[in-house]
């Protein structure tokens, strides 16, 4: 399969998986009529602002890939989509990066209210967890896989990321290379991680085909944080959905302040690369090539 | 066994319980050495501010009535008690209630400042899940004692109550009597009644003796919800660790404020006998009635 016929294999894919996601993910959340609907209403809001759904596309292809069904495992995807989106409530912020717009629309606390933004993002915390549960997987490997849903989300994953960089923006202390590196694997890097091993574990797969799968979504981190801090000094915000430029604001180092433009493209096709590599190694993989390769070229 | 053997019963319950439990949660969070170590110890400072760890022993007091033991379930003990203190911690933050002391201590955004104290609010409502997946607890059992904990904790419990306990305050709109209940049924109730039903999810009952511990759990928590209200009148800023008068600082519509204390005192009265009514109708249930009582006259 060459390139252009992936990249044809991958939009395939994307919709066949969008049809399937966006309506199950509409129907998680309750609608109307209930007394505490205004922060269920926060937590739609965010939640259905139309993201691009990465990383719960890839947990499906991943547990495709282990020979599962995407039907088994949708909990499981929207369990990771609502992690990442209370991460970005709680991200946007006054007291974090006091962010006005996401996806394009003004941000949770702007229209709810920052109290109703800390319980919207909670509420969807809470709700991944109990959703995940639902997942149509065999109990031991429903436990496993919900096990590192949290390893993902949490103090040696997600939040750990997060937490350096809010403390060192606090503190207007910058991260050396090696500090931003290791705080981007937590912080980004860790939810695309966890979509991969979710989708195997949940599949019952282990050992070395997960270590080499783990090995791709790391790859793919470093991409997909390198063409971000990139679009943040280059994108368009009508595309991107969010201000361009925060990072500047907010005196943070990353990818695009360490290096000049050129550089970080060469950064970002040298990790594609290898994202590419470790794919190749594991069995019907073209579409996790395809989608390293489509991280590289994405402009939102 | 009459009133004193039962109290002397609880004590000793406690006791070993807490022997137990103390330890095994301050080995839950890594001490030192962490780049992400500031996220760490706001979690740490709130988790182990010694609170009276009513939630984590009831349910292993409901799980050992129905046969277990309590090293097995631990995990999800320590999970409860995680997402209680998580719900403080937010609870306190400026945009909430904003308040100063917890527990005798300083809140959690007063020592950590409010973005470390909403992502250490975070990072324990993460953790539990993590930790309840921990409980040695046979898988399918395990999948049905954490979606109760996650169903206690979200939309439809602990956070439903708490928004609609915010959205009033902030629209200044006082509760009748009627949505006071719901939302306390919800806020304070739905962690007890979760405690409950884990511990009997854990050790594989349900059917009618599930229901019954629910309705004792049920009025268990008015009578908790009841002694609290009284207590943010008549307390003790020294015993209760926060201060007095903060219900009325917010304009609250609580059980103090539409009954007098007599009134008050009479209502927890009945709704502590109704909660001994239903545990006498379980086997083995001495400790629960001692705790029903006891929660009756507790002064902190």
């Amino acid at each position: 399969m060459n390139r252009e016929q992936r990249a044809a294999l991958l939009a395939e894919e994307m919709m066949a998986f969008q049809a399937l996601f966006e309506p199950y993910l509409e129907g998680l959340l309750p609608g109307e009529g209930l007394e505490q609907q205004t922060v269920a209403d926060a937590m739609r809001y965010s939640l259905l602002a139309g993201g691009k759904r990465i990383r719960p596309f890839l947990l499906v292809s991943c547990h495709k890939l282990c020979g599962g069904e995407p039907g088994q495992v949708l909990p499981l995807a929207a369990a990771l989509e609502m992690i990442h989106t209370y991460s970005l409530i709680h991200d946007d912020l006054p007291c974090m990066d006091n962010d006005d717009y996401r996806r394009g629309r003004p941000t949770s606390h702007k229209v709810f209210g920052e109290a109703m933004a800390v319980l919207a993002g909670d509420g969807l915390l809470t709700a991944a967890f109990e959703t995940a549960l639902q997942a149509r997987v065999e109990p031991a490997l429903l436990c496993k896989a919900v096990q590192e849903l949290g390893r993902a989300a949490g103090l040696f994953g997600m939040l750990g990321g997060q937490s350096i960089d809010v403390e060192s923006e606090k503190k207007r202390l910058s991260l050396d290379e090696a500090q931003m590196l290791r705080m981007y694997a937590m912080k980004t890097g860790a939810l695309l991680t966890g979509a991969c091993r979710i989708g195997f574990a949940a599949a019952g797969v282990s050992g070395e085909r997960l270590e080499i799968v783990t090995e791709y979504a790391r790859e793919l981190g470093l991409t997909f944080q390198i063409v971000d801090d990139m679009l943040d000094k280059t994108g368009d915000f009508a595309l991107l959905g969010k201000p361009i430029g925060s990072d500047e604001k907010n005196q943070k180092t990353t990818f695009a302040t360490l290096y000049s433009l050129e550089q970080c493209e060469a950064l970002a096709r040298q990790h594609t690369e290898a994202a590419v590599g470790a794919a190749q190694r594991l069995p019907d993989s073209d579409v996790l090539v395809a989608l390293a390769e489509y991280l590289l070229e994405r402009k939102k």
